[in-house]
């Protein structure tokens, strides 16, 4: 058994970086009403200015501001209509002074006025006529031209992710396609002759292979398109015939299990025989987390990764690593965490950074975080907590109260 | 024009509930690896104790006990070693006092074993000895048969959101398929004679229609399935067969856009024509969001909601509405909100609840929260805005400095 330093953390995401920074970032281009999620691979610009004439936001009458200085409910002043605007249609008349034109909300303003006064302060007056009883100044309830989204101005950055808003945004410009990244192309592999598929009957000693459902459904969840899961038995020359093919199609290969030392062991091996420069992390100072290899192949461009074969700490390592990681290179915003008041104490693990699982419950000036324990391997630990708050290595643990980070998971 | 009192927002979530626990809850039956998202229908009960035989956590010795008592580096006690148990193998042997086999992780501990020592406290000595040079407790790193999950017992309760950890846990004990709630049918039109499709040439005084998009990718969000969308001119004939035919189909029909005084009236009218008892709700006492109606069908059990035309104020309803009643309809656990504090006074609309569109910045003891500012017409507000939060009636406004409660969008 070599004896191998093994990464905080931090160094461990800062060489994962520097292999991950040569993955290919590939665009597509998708229909912007389906894009919920997807990443701008490059900055949107709108041909036009959004609105494109000057529009009411009220029903009401759009007048010149200065004729209604001085109008008050008792000493109205009284304008003539010179016309209806329907919503969709242009303005007939340019407005001289003593003039007005009904509006409806969202319609455009005539030529020549510059405010809009709401239909509830104005009362008809005799034929054609209106009396308005409070003044305005001017722009009053006007959108002007291009003040929602500057025609030829960038309204969308790269690296933002599409929420509902945006897809808003860009439909407003009639922008109905945009150039999103592709999703990482993703291998789960999960050894162990331990194991079965979920669904086949469990023999004694047996346990079923869940790290591959959990792998694929955090990767998805993360850009990633999952386009091969395995099962493979504690065999060295499946699993590299099997990690070579993957190489070939992947930008990141997750192998999971094989969490005795011996099969550490033989995963680094396959991994250093494979790929060029191969592994390049031999273990996390993590709780739970220490069985993690990384490592990098030059010429496929593929990052391997080991994850430990307990699912708690599979996930909370594919969530720390690759879920910012995969961000970071998309250029997306760093994820906000919930704050949080630790509800009791709670120790960290010598020499080794804690991950530690807790509930969020309301409490304290907002929230409380309650610890979830249980050993890595359980899986309900997991279904039971909210998120995660990290215990640095140079603590002992947290104490009642203390304010903390909890990363949602 | 009727003069009609509008409902507080709790007064509006309140109807809107009890006309919302009418609708049709189905159930369906889905594959548990494609449930990430979806909300169990039902209890989730383990046929059998997971694990189903007692696991080692560690890559090393199964021992008694009671062995080890005494055991130390300077005075190791040796013990026998009678086999090495290899994953997903059962032990032959049952283990005697003196005795010892090698488990690795995730292996079976053999009967008679009571306790594991890891392999690093374990030394070889002589032919088929180890020296044990540490003593352990009993169930030292042992996971007890059903530890994770107890057979026979909920370990998922319905109303829980499915996440990538629960997905763990049901393939764990083996369920490969699921019950969780069918999507509600949702229609969504947009109304308006000014609107064209987003994709379609934009004549003057035209807008493109981005309500539909918006309300169609929140609702999806929300776990709907939206089964229809139109945009439809300001014509009463149209608006009312479309509305009949979509009543019949739909849980919930979902109409944005006629923003004008005339617009709501007409729309207000349409549903009271084709929905029994009709509106419940003639305005929300809300910025933005005061044009909002609300109605029911008992007979076709559908939800009738005139949204407002402004985007930001469409979207920003549609989420303390429906977003809410929708998983408590579930049975979800009411959603987290992250604790802001405001980077600098804001005020709220007299007599109205306010919701504030904020930006979430580093700062305070942990974030601080930005006012976004713009007209309700302006989709970039909402694009620039990280989420929102209230401002009650009661309050002139929030001051610098006050803590509040940020709900994302």
């Amino acid at each position: 058994m070599k004896l191998l330093r093994v990464d905080t953390l931090d160094e461990a995401m800062e060489k994962l970086l520097r292999a991950a920074v040569m993955l290919p970032l590939n665009t597509q281009q998708i229909r912007t009403e389906e894009a919920v999620g997807r990443v701008l691979a490059g900055d949107i610009v709108s041909a036009e200015d959004i609105p494109g004439f000057r529009r009411s936001t009220v029903d009401g009458y759009a007048v010149l501001a200065q004729d209604t200085q001085g109008a008050a409910e008792a000493l109205p002043v009284l304008l003539r209509v010179v016309e209806e605007v329907d919503a969709g249609q242009v303005p007939k008349h340019r407005l001289q002074s003593g003039q007005c034109a009904y509006v409806p909300t969202g319609g455009m303003i005539p030529e020549g006025a510059d405010a809009m006064v709401m239909i509830e302060y104005c009362e008809p007056f005799g034929t054609g006529q209106i009396a308005v009883g409070q003044p305005v100044s001017p722009g009053r309830d006007v959108v002007p031209v291009g003040d929602d989204i500057r025609g030829g101005s960038v309204f969308l950055k790269k690296g933002t992710e599409v929420r509902a808003q945006e897809i808003g945004g860009l439909l407003a410009a009639g922008i109905i396609e945009i150039p999103v990244f592709a999703p990482f192309r993703v291998t789960v592999l999960s050894t162990g002759d331990e194991l079965v598929e979920p669904g086949e009957p469990l023999g004694p000693g047996q346990m079923r292979d869940i790290n591959s459902g959990v792998l694929k459904t955090l990767a998805r969840q993360y850009g990633c398109d999952v386009i091969h899961t395995e099962l493979i038995k504690d065999d060295r020359e499946q699993l590299s015939r099997t990690i070579y093919s993957a190489m070939r199609g992947s930008d990141l290969v997750l192998l999971s299990g094989g969490s005795s030392q011996g099969n550490r062991d033989f995963t680094a091996e396959v991994i250093d025989q494979l790929a060029k420069p191969g592994v390049f992390t031999h273990g996390l100072a993590l709780k739970p987390g220490k069985p993690t290899i990384l490592g990098y192949d030059e010429s496929s461009r593929t990052i391997l990764a080991g994850l430990p074969g307990h699912p708690a700490a599979a996930m909370l390592v594919f969530v720390l690593l690759f879920g910012r990681i995969l961000k970071q290179l998309r250029g997306e915003k760093p994820p906000v965490c919930m704050k949080a008041q630790m509800e009791c104490n709670v120790p960290g693990a010598p020499g080794r950074e804690t991950c530690q699982l807790v509930q969020l419950l309301p409490g304290g000036d907002g929230y409380l975080a309650r610890p979830v324990f249980g050993k890595s391997g359980l899986i309900t630990t997991l279904t039971e907590a909210d998120g995660f708050t990290m215990i640095p290595v140079n603590r002992e643990g947290l104490h009642t109260g203390e304010r903390v980070c909890v990363w949602p998971i």
